[in-house]
């Protein structure tokens, strides 16, 4: 398959990786710290776990009620992010119980607790070795879970017309991707926004049910430049039904057409995964036939040296 | 001045409401249920409070760790919101603290601490009713800060051009709105999302600094169609440097213009709500020039209907 797609294909690699962060600690919150691609994880994660408070956060402003009974989990897949350093550092000296994911750099010296990933990947494409570790320590994923996460990802590898058909959609049609997502994993439509911004260099819109039929469903019907707009559901199998007859009736009161991309499995470890690499797949073939390069994030980088 | 601008301006006497929820109570974490135009109070105040973890919710999903040491704020302005009711009703059964801001509905009589407000309003207009409560009641705001935001309010009233020239200009280039925030209002950039489709009935694009330098960045050069996105700052006085730098930083790399919208004033109150208020200046200007009733939210109100 060659190029970026061995990084996206990765994913079935990634399946096994079980390391994994210690929640049998003792702590009242959790805060999990990353940006971008990195910072997805917790994202993601924040929705999933309910058991305590998990708040995921990706800005200079650091909360007060971080202490020692905070589990503080910081995730940058290069290790040299700064606003993360710079939140890690705080977290430290406030006496939180700071854990890292991470494939090195900086991060990788100033936390004891560290769950090392493999180098070499795009931080976005080394999504389970950032997912895993949280998934697994805190028992919403095991063996068996990720087992069929992998089965389904290697299915998805051997079938996949339907995402090169929407990809083939979006570039034709010289479309805006909309992406509505459904709780508990709103956080996965995020991602596909994400990946259209970097792989297929495209911005694109995002939005959730039931929250989105506050507000974005009143333009839905009528708004001017409609017409540009390419709407993606990810579904998922046992979603609440409520979600769906929501999903129904703004489109038919609205009149929009949406492609439903619906997530593979049982389990949530499959469920997240699969719909993840839906997306992957669909940013992969939009970005080749825009004939842009998925892995370049050269403009990332250029700011990143200008603001150092 | 007429029509649905009063009920934005009724935004002056809402500083005089002093009406606040009782932080003083025991807790580990508060939960802040509400969708919408009524949501967006917690949304806007889960980024400003940190003393204890906040954590918004508007989804049908439940946390498990909502128990007797959670103060549980249900936000609905009409009372009635199938979701907020739901949840309500849970937390009560899970034996949280449970406090309402409403102005009446069910929700009046199945909460005892009720913060009731004035009928007559769209939620989305009742902003200073929502949130008075919370700013107030965790010491974010006093009379002295909500006397700031007032005259500034004020002033706006007086003088406003800029607003309708930002619509104008969206209007007639037959723009998306692309709306940049800045922690910790984040959320007011989500708001004025939500105004430009509620008033306007056109969607809009949100997103946030330094997040958006992981993934947005990277299309805004080059992506097709960036020539249809109005981007709008929405900037305060004494905002972090580091976030004005990656603005400009952004701006120049991917080679885009954008209007800086900045509130006025000093405290965190009169910062809030005169962004607020220019923006909703700015989403009513842009209904009018649209010939669209900045009031009628009646697809909203059909498709709660088609669910009940």
């Amino acid at each position: 398959m060659g190029d970026y797609l061995e990084e996206i294909i990765d994913k079935v690699k990634q399946m096994d990786f079980k390391d994994s962060i210690d929640f049998s600690l003792k702590f009242k919150n959790i805060v999990i710290f990353g940006m971008g691609g990195s910072g997805i994880a917790g994202k993601i994660f924040q929705d999933l776990f309910t058991k305590f408070p998990v708040i995921s956060i990706d800005s200079y402003e650091f909360p007060q009620y971080i202490d020692e009974n905070t589990l503080f989990i910081s995730i940058s897949y290069s290790g040299n992010t700064e606003e993360t350093i710079r939140a890690t550092d705080m977290a430290i000296k406030k006496g939180a119980k700071v854990w890292a994911i991470t494939s090195g750099g900086e991060l990788s010296k100033m936390v004891k607790n560290v769950i090392l990933i493999p180098k070499g990947l795009q931080p976005r494409s080394s999504i389970g070795y950032l997912l895993n570790p949280l998934l697994l320590g805190s028992g919403l994923a095991d063996d068996d879970s990720l087992k069929e996460a992998k089965e389904n990802i290697e299915k998805l590898n051997r079938e996949h017309e339907e995402m090169k058909i929407i990809a083939d959609e979006i570039y034709y049609g010289n479309k805006i991707p909309a992406i509505f997502g459904f709780p508990p994993y709103k956080y996965v439509a995020y991602r596909l926004k994400t990946q259209f911004n970097e792989n297929s260099k495209i911005l694109a819109y995002w939005s959730y049910f039931p929250e989105l039929n506050h507000n974005d469903t009143m333009p839905l019907k009528s708004t001017y430049r409609k017409e540009l707009f390419y709407f993606i559901a990810l579904t998922y199998p046992n979603i609440n039904e409520i979600y769906l007859k929501r999903l129904k009736i703004t489109s038919e009161i609205c009149d929009f057409n949406y492609k439903e991309v619906r997530a593979m499995g049982e389990s949530l470890a499959s469920q997240i995964y699969t719909s993840i690499h839906q997306g992957d797949l669909i940013s992969y073939y939009l970005a080749k036939r825009r004939g842009v390069d998925p892995r370049d994030v050269n403009i990332i980088e250029e700011l990143k040296r200008r603001l150092s």
